[in-house]
């Protein structure tokens, strides 16, 4: 266990699921700052270490603005403890020479995973099934105990095909589900069918899965319009980030039926969710919990070390976000 | 539409969720008997038509009972709506060379996606965060939010390689899942390792996977020894039918977290449930319906006129239960 001497400090922000898990280890090789430990609200903290604070390590939920960017001199990188980094201010941090990282395809597999137990879950109405046997109404009169569809067979159309998207795309087709995509670019080496728009990608889908970034370009991309094409029978699983779907839109066509369920990992304003869905048995809610396993959370522990280590040392850094 | 002229009639018994969703487009086919619209108990119902009836027509969980098939003189034949027989008095069947035929593999996808929508569900607690939510208690304290286990990387023993059986370890298998199983014989073709004994998969496994027949053998197979074998964090995943398992048992250890989780589509005295098990977030529970969608049913009607038409018709029958 070697303690580096450290230049500067780490602010850490949120702080991340993984940094709980794993303090002690954490605290003993790095110099962290743990503004939630005291009582001092957040913008004074970062004044008095400011001089400091040489890099941020924060949860995929805490915004890292500009402000806090321009009140920290020495900042030189930032570190996200997530795939997503939308809550970071990227154009801010290029301006100022800041390297960002984040957590690479340490849960890929993870997130994968969740997209395809939602899709099954809601598609086979597992929680619903769940919840009906628990209340005691089985067995019941009507249909109820048909479930919807079946998976195979079903055109699954996958909105990006970064590392999360491609080992979506891998599972669903050994379910026999019909891949194809639509992402930035097409990639080489991908056989499924590419679609350079998402209205393309809908008209030609009964399934989607949203598996890209947020981005200026993706936010709100599904909307009223993708939903009336997607069809009353069309599903929608969304692990990537709420604000890429029109929330409010989403929950007027599930209410009135003018899509036919829905599997949410994330929201638009976590934690707050849609209330109006509570009631329905065609959705399925979790609380942002696909990325979070015991396994990946020690692989991302052992992915941030090793770029705290690289950047005490000046060597170059694992998952540095390219393309802003 | 032909109405082909019958010598005898078909007695259906449960009725089938099948025969409900096409009982017009059957009974313009075939001569059916149609015990539950009558206020006559069954066996007076059935001692009344006994003459008549040459064939029966039987849900998974309307049992064929020894008494029935004897008091039936011109039975010829079982059709069961079900891919599992263990509701029909084979030996009896056998004795008066009755032909049995079941499902095939109608509904052999659907069923595996079942088995891998509970698997999912219980490792990362999809109905339990789905509870959570609309219980409003996200975020919450502690470390609720962390999904107990990766999937990728976990051994799974798959128990009966069948046709349900091959297409659950082709998912698993993409999903990143070691897979070895048990059956009455080694699979030829099939490079998943094999053991003899369901005693020797357990050691090497971290999650069962139920897709056998019940039959004499089969019949608790799973019981508290399998399970303390398994382990504490060990899940056990169940699509075939309930009385493989000591559901007593499993109750136990599930309660005493002996065994880590189950997702279970089936139960040992369906429809009743063990409601100890209600109130526990590793336990996700549907009622037998892992092989009904929409699809299927229609495949099913399909299969089913085909094997009546083929009995009228003196011809060969397809899916007859050949392994009594």
């Amino acid at each position: 266990m070697t303690t580096p001497p450290l230049a500067t400090s780490i602010l850490v922000l949120g702080p991340p699921l993984v940094f709980k898990a794993y303090e002690t280890e954490f605290s003993e090789k790095f110099n962290f700052l743990k503004p939630w430990k005291t009582p001092i609200p957040l913008p004074q903290f970062i004044a008095t270490h400011s001089a400091n604070v040489g890099a941020i390590f924060c949860s995929a939920v805490s915004p890292v603005t500009a402000e806090i960017i321009q009140s920290l001199p020495e900042l030189r990188f930032v570190l996200a403890s997530s795939t997503g980094v939308n809550h970071i201010d990227l154009r801010e941090c290029e301006r100022r020479g800041i390297v960002v990282a984040n957590a690479g395809s340490t849960f890929s597999d993870d997130v994968a995973d969740m997209a395809v137990g939602l899709l099954i879950d809601v598609v086979k109405r597992i929680s619903a099934g769940n919840r009906l046997v628990k209340a005691r109404v089985w067995p019941c009169e009507g249909d109820y105990t048909i479930a919807r569809n079946k998976l195979g067979g079903k055109r699954v159309g996958i909105v990006g095909l970064g590392n999360i998207g491609l080992h979506i795309a891998t599972r669903l087709n050994a379910m026999g589900c019909i891949i194809s995509y639509t992402s930035r670019t097409m990639k080489p080496h991908v056989t499924f069918p590419f679609y350079p728009a998402i209205h393309q990608l809908v008209a030609n889908s009964d399934i989607l899965v949203i598996s890209c970034a947020l981005t200026k370009q993706t936010h709100h991309m599904i909307d009223r319009d993708v939903m009336l094409i997607l069809g009353k029978e069309g599903v929608i699983i969304n692990v990537a980030r709420g604000a890429i779907i029109n929330e409010k839109e989403l929950v007027e066509c599930l209410v009135k039926g003018e899509i036919g369920g829905a599997g949410l990992d994330v929201f638009e304003n976590e934690p707050n969710f849609p209330e109006e869905l509570f009631g329905l048995d065609n959705i399925v809610l979790t609380p942002h919990h696909g990325a979070v396993t015991e396994e990946a959370c020690r692989n991302l522990y052992d992915h941030i070390c090793k770029n705290l280590d690289a950047l005490l040392s000046n060597k170059p850094l694992e998952c540095e976000v390219m393309n802003m």
